[in-house]
Order: C-alpha cells, then structure tokens, then sequence
C-alpha cells in the first residue's frame, strides 16, 4: 500500500493552480492507467480521451493567462454513464440505450465543465442503475480493484472502481438505495450522498425520481466537499473555498455522535462489526462523545424502498418493458415486471409511511450532529454469489447491500460512506455517516476528522500501485 | 381605514419586552373583538379564552422576572384548525373529525409555545382544506372582513379573516393550492407560503403531502419573517432578529424582477391588471430593474396539480369515504370521488411532468431574483356565486381563484401574497412574489420594500376600525 496523497484534488490542485503541475499531463497519465487498467477492471463504458485532452489543453491555457476557474480547474474526472453528456453516448449500462447521444449535458456536467473539469470517460453501472452489483449483462462486470472476483459492487460501481485504481481523480454518480455508498464501502473511497434536493437532477436518467439523488466519489473527504459545493444549489457555503476547507477541518471535539444499535448493527459481519467499533473508538479519543439511540420501525423499510422504486421505475420504463422487453437483464426485467402493478392510492400510503419515518431520524438528529453506523453488513462478495452467510442466517446478496443504505434514501438525509479498515481477505470496510437535512458541512467536517486520524484512505490495491504524476 | 402600525408584531413586541403593554391586556383585547366579530365573520370554530389568558400570564411573569423568549413573546395568534393541539379538538372543518382531540401538538405548534406564543382559538376553513371558498357545510362561511356577502377566500380564510379584522395579530395556515394566498389576496393581508421542506409538516392534518405547505397570515411582511423563521427548519437565520430584520430593510435596489406576461397575467379582471401594473411601476421606482420573462407550458399546470392533489387526497380520506360518505359536504366528497381511479404509475408521471416543470420555474428564477405576479386573477366573488365573467370569458370560481397560485406549490418555490390596492368595490387586492427555492430572505426583502413605500398594508376594513390596545 503507498500514499494517495498526492492523487487528491486537494494535492494536485494547487500545483495546477501554480503551475507545478499540467493538467495535459495529468490527463495523459490517468488515460493511459485507463487503458492498462480497462480490459481488467472495466471500469469505463466510453473513454473520451480526445476531448479530455483537448479539455485539458484549454485548461492549461487558461491557467498560463492568469485565469484560474478554482480548485477544479484541470482536474480530470469520471462520470456514471447515467449522466447525459451532449455528444457523447449515455447508455445508462443498457442496450436500449446503447446508441442514444444527448442533445444537452446534465446539469451537473454543465456545472462541472463551468468549473474546468476534464472529463475522462463514462463509467460502467448496473443496468438501468437498478441494482447494487454491477454485474452488467451487456457490458460485463466491474471487477473489485481489490480482487477482481469480487464485485464492486453498484450501481456506481464503475465510479468507485474508476477513483479506487486511479483511473480518475473523482468521480460522479448517483445513489437511489446505496448506489454510490454501496460501492464506495466495497471498492474503498469516499461516496457521499447529499441532502434530497441539496443537488441538480435535471438531465441524469431516472431510476426512481423521488429517491435519486447524484453525488461524488472521491479519494479523500475534502475532494468531496469539493465536487458538492461545485454541483450544489443551493450552495453549500458561500464563503470562499478555503474558508470552507478550514470550517471542515474543525475536528470533532464535543460532536455528538448517535450510534443505532437496532438493525444497524444487527446481523453484519464480525470484521464489519470490528472496524465500525474501532471507528467508535477513534471518534471517542478525538473528542466526541458517543450515544446510543433506540431507533424503531426500521426493518420495514426495505419493503418501503422496494415499492416506491418498483413504482417509479415501473413507471419510466413501462413502454420499454412492453415493446423491447428481450433487450432487459434479466435481473432488470424480473424487478421491472414484479412493480407496477399497484394503485396511485397505495404507492402514496408508501409515500406518507416514509416521511413519517424521515421525521423520526430528523427527531433522533435533533438530538446528535450525526449517526454512525456500518455502510454494508459485509465486503465485497464474488462476482457469481447469489447469497452470503452473516453468523447464522443466509441473505441474498441484493437485500444484504441495500439494507443500510436505504434508510438514507427514504429520509433524505445527507450519509457518506468512508474508509475504515479491511478484512480479512484484505478487502475494504465502509464506515457510514448520516448527517442532519441540508447540513452536509457538518458531515464531511465529522467524516474529515476521522480520516484525518486513520490511515486507510491512503492505502491502495496491491497490483497496481500508482506512481504520482510528475510535477515539474 | 386607520393606520394599524400598532397592531403588528413588529410594533407591539417592543413594547411588551419593555414592559409596556402587558400580553394578558393585548389578549383580553382581541378576545373582546374576537366575542364582538364572530357571528358577523365566523372566523374561529373553537375559540380557546381561557387557555390563552393563561397563557398570557404564564408569558407576562415570565416577562416580569427578566426571562424574554424573542419577538413572539405573549403575542397572540390563531391557527387554522387543520393543526393538530393537543387537548383541544382540531375538525379539520370536518363533520368527521367533528370531536377529534389530538394527542400531541403539531411541530409547529409546539415551535410556537416554545416562543411564548398565546393561543386565541382555532380557524374556520374549507371542509378538509379540499376548497377555496371557505363556504363550510358544517360550520357555516367564513366571510370577507370587507363585505360580509363575500367569500374570505380559502381554505385558510378564518386565518386571513381573523388578522384582517383583528381577530388575531396573526395565524398560521396550510396551502396545498394557494390555500394561504388565496385568503390573503382575497381579505388583503400578507400570506406566505415558504419554499417547500422549509417547515415541518408532522401533526398537520393531510390534504395532498407532496403540495402542502405550512406558513403565516399576517399585517405586515416583518411579522411574516418573524413567524417563519420561529418554525424554519431548516432555519430561515442564523443570525439575530434584529439583523435578519435589518438584511430585510436592506431595499430592493438593482433588484431584478421577472414578469411572467403568458399565463400569470391572460384573463385577469382590469381592475387587479392595473393595481398590478402600478405596483411594478413602485418597484421601479425603487430601483429595481424589470424583465418580462417567457415562460411556457403553464397551462397544463392546472391538470397537473388537479391530478397529484386527487390521488393524494383520495388515498387519505379512502377509508372514511367508504364508511361515512354521508359525513361529506357535496363538493368535497363529488371531489374526492373523482380522484384516486388512476395507477401508481399514471401518478407518478404526474409528478415526474411537475418536476419538469419546476426546474424550468428553477431556470426562469437564475436570471431574475423574484417572480411578479397577481395572486389572483380577481377579487373576493360572492358566497353563493358559481362562476365568474373575465372578460369575455366565464371560468368557474375554483379555476379561477387557484389559477395563479398554484405553479408555487407544484414548484415549492416560496411565494408570498402582499396588499397592493382596492377594486372599485373596495376590496383587496393581491400581489404575489415568486423567490428561489430557500430563498425566503430575498423573497421577503422585495416584499417588504414594496410594502413600505404603499400604503395598501395599514388598510382596515371600514366597519369596524380597532383601536390600538392600551399600551401603559
């Protein structure tokens, strides 16, 4: 394992912004780690290396001139291929949309190329984004930098694994039941998902329109508050981006941190346990001061989750599914065809059910500045598992991912997953924080301060560890 | 009319706080106009005496010993019965829910009581909010302060009838439809409705969750802000009253205020056109700088918001319209029959088409910093009256009333209603602002500018001009 210091925004920015450090260069290293990398993790669906070294040149040549855009200016990035890109082939990981080529750029995409972003490419995903293995049908698997006979997990797993074997600085995707922290835990970097309505979605192809939310995967927490304050309106701060930086390395003395023991730490696996428990520890030597909170009604969110996607895919995809159904997965189309079938009336009774449960985490987050819990009761399975042993009890894979991610969804509720150590078999464990409504300075400020004080964002998969870029 | 300076929050909480005007002789006061006024207007259903003068005392020795909670210290306000108190039966302006004491207050309710907030009684509304006339089958019309053959508005119009006759310094309403600015167009007070998620909703009986808003009726913009921000969560200010107060005074120079010409301004009486027309002549002069706007595919709204508050409202009320139909008042219940036939899907394309539409009014709202628009296209009609003539046109009175108010709630951008001038038959009229999403300080900023320099907010209704309370 090496340092990754020097492959974070927060390093390499300012030596571009000194010119130490050429974005064509640094664009030219990722792509050619891309195209090493690509046949064996499979990370990328489209890698647009012209236009992110022409994107970088302009980068380059703005900076000579004295005009500096700000911290992500030359920085080179991925995104989900979720996200439409003007010109450049969105698939959403499907066949039906295997050609399709939007006339306009997401939002987001428009927010980041105003900023100076390189774009590298578009990351593979779980079809459709409906599922959390990225196991793709028509493009292949993602495979685990770690070990790449484990997934690595979805649906940004494309994302992670880009960011996670340095085949970007960053990356975007998007997270409607886990989607970026689900792969974030299991592929080892920083996924956050902000606040529901904290982040443009216009121009991201739905998977489930009230649980959506896009956000970024990065190397590091400050990266991440970086890329979100880029994408967000509203805005995060309004103060200038240092000022920022220096409110989020505040540290974590007198934070009030929530543990829920009921369900969040129910039936995970006991290297999982471990490393959250450590976690615990080491927010407690920094100062913090630990609750326990007894949070009910838990366990039927997953049934909540499931209708409200069901009914909102359904109702995306319902023309598809009936003219083209062959051209779904066929794990995508058993989901597709098992929604949908439900009155408005019921799926609003879902609705109604799922605030009520937000306002119960917004009422324990009255109490605490944020909760702590694992963000997978397990690491990374292999690519074929269908089920998992925890202790006594067999879970299918899908329900096992989703299970502690969801609660995030439903509520709305700002959630990061960060590194915090390896198991056994030497595959990365995901800490999750869940922070209050529009309040994500104070989650990455908490995030912040426990990765100051731990190693393992700096570690790196064995195989293949970069070199840092040359600074000249 | 009489100047009614002396009976808003922003006159009277400085006198309270310094011990000048005592809260159980300012809620003995209005008590006194509440007992004189209630069989002409109807505002109340449940008028709570003696639990506000408790109150009052309770608030008055606090006062005396030195503890001063803020700005809403022994003020006294109403509220619409649609919020749940606990001990004290809420109808919902309902036969159903006719002897219905809550448990538990709603949040807002109890936000207030921590304010020191007294509690003059409960407002009359449309039967289940489900309305905008106020013409309630079990409880009677609630009638215009102005001229009592006419409608208050609705469904929060015993709030806006209870503040424009000082009844009440001001309440707190819901508004699904434009169910608080409705009632203040039509009365001729202010009504804000804040950005949607602004303020919590729990214990608020339902009309349509995804529509309703929570927010205050009262005499002036100030109070407006001093009552939002008492309930905001996420909070409205982070700084004192006295300098959010003061961000608010700041004037609307170089303000840049978009006008919306299709749709917001086709098919409105001459009369309102023409307050409306000078009030953004005030803001020129003010400063500010106009632009007509272009903004298209308005008109499906209506179908839009018709279609997501039917279904909502159905899957409420679906158990009580199969076992006590009876119950229902005609137009209500013909309402909710019509509704709740549709799928999950055919709804949740509804919603997907409304957030389209709201991200074009989040668009329109990046170039301008507020929306100028009547709130409605006419004057208070009739109680008995069906239909109205526009121009050539004859609409029926619940078109025409939620015309323009609606894109706000489909949007949950924060609107506000202000006072802007007189028909020919002395009654309101009502000017609406459009913010951007969470942005109530600018919204309330332009308001307040415009406020100030008309004299259409210290307007009383002609009978029974109030005097201001002894103040000692």
């Amino acid at each position: 394992m090496e340092n990754n210091g020097d492959l974070t925004i927060e390093a390499l920015a300012p030596l571009i912004r000194r010119r130490k450090l050429s974005p064509v260069e640094l664009a030219r290293y990722l792509l050619e780690r891309i195209s090493r990398l690509q046949p064996e993790i499979n990370a990328y669906l489209t890698i647009t290396a012209d236009a992110a070294l022409a994107q970088a040149a302009q980068a380059e040549k703005e900076i000579s001139r004295g005009h500096y855009r700000g911290v992500l200016h030359g920085i080179p990035i991925s995104l989900k291929d979720l996200f439409c890109t003007r010109g450049i082939r969105t698939t959403a990981g499907s066949k039906i949309l295997k050609r399709f080529v939007p006339k306009e750029n997401a939002a987001i995409v428009n927010r980041l190329l105003e900023c100076g972003c390189v774009f590298l490419g578009k990351t593979n995903l779980h079809e459709f984004a409906f599922g959390t293995t990225n196991v793709n049908p028509h493009y292949g698997p993602v495979r685990n930098p770690w070990n790449t006979e484990r997934i690595s997990g979805g649906s940004s797993g494309g994302s992670a694994a880009s960011v996670v074997s340095a085949q970007a600085l960053a990356s975007f995707g998007t997270d409607t039941g886990g989607s970026i922290r689900i792969p974030s835990a299991a592929c080892g970097c920083v996924g956050l998902k902000p606040t529901y309505g904290r982040v443009p979605m216009s121009g991201i192809i739905p998977l489930a329109g009230s649980l959506d939310h896009a956000g970024p995967l990065s190397r590091c927490v400050m990266d991440a508050a970086f890329l979100l304050n880029a994408v967000a309106e509203p805005r995060l701060w309004n103060t200038s981006t240092a000022r920022a930086a220096s409110e989020i390395r505040r540290g974590v003395k007198s934070f009030r941190i929530g543990i829920p023991r009921q369900y969040f730490f129910d039936h995970i696996r006991t290297d999982v346990r471990k490393a959250v428990l450590a976690a615990i520890g080491i927010f407690e030597q920094l100062g913090a001061k630990i609750t326990e909170l007894n949070l009910t009604g838990m366990k039927e969110t997953a049934a909540l989750a499931s209708e409200i996607t069901g009914d909102e895919a359904f109702a995306y995809h319902e023309k598809w599914l009936k003219q083209r159904p062959q051209d779904y997965g066929k794990d995508v189309r058993l989901r597709l065809e098992q929604s949908g079938k439900t009155t408005a009336a019921l799926y609003i009774g879902a609705q109604q059910k799922r605030l009520a449960y937000s306002e119960r985490l917004d009422r324990a987050l009255s109490r605490v500045d944020i909760l702590l819990a694992p963000t997978l009761p397990i690491t990374a399975p292999g690519i074929e598992q269908r089920e998992i042993r925890i202790g006594n009890a067999v879970e299918d894979i899908r329900t096992a991912l989703l299970r502690l991610t969801r609660p995030g969804n439903l509520s709305g509720l700002p959630a990061i997953s960060i590194p915090c150590g390896f198991s056994s078999e030497e595959l990365p464990i995901g800490l999750q924080l869940i922070g209050r409504r529009f309040d994500e300075t104070t989650l990455l400020r908490a995030a912040y301060g426990y990765e100051q004080a731990t190693p393992w964002h700096l570690a790196f998969p064995p195989d293949d560890p970069p070199e840092a870029p040359a600074a000249g």
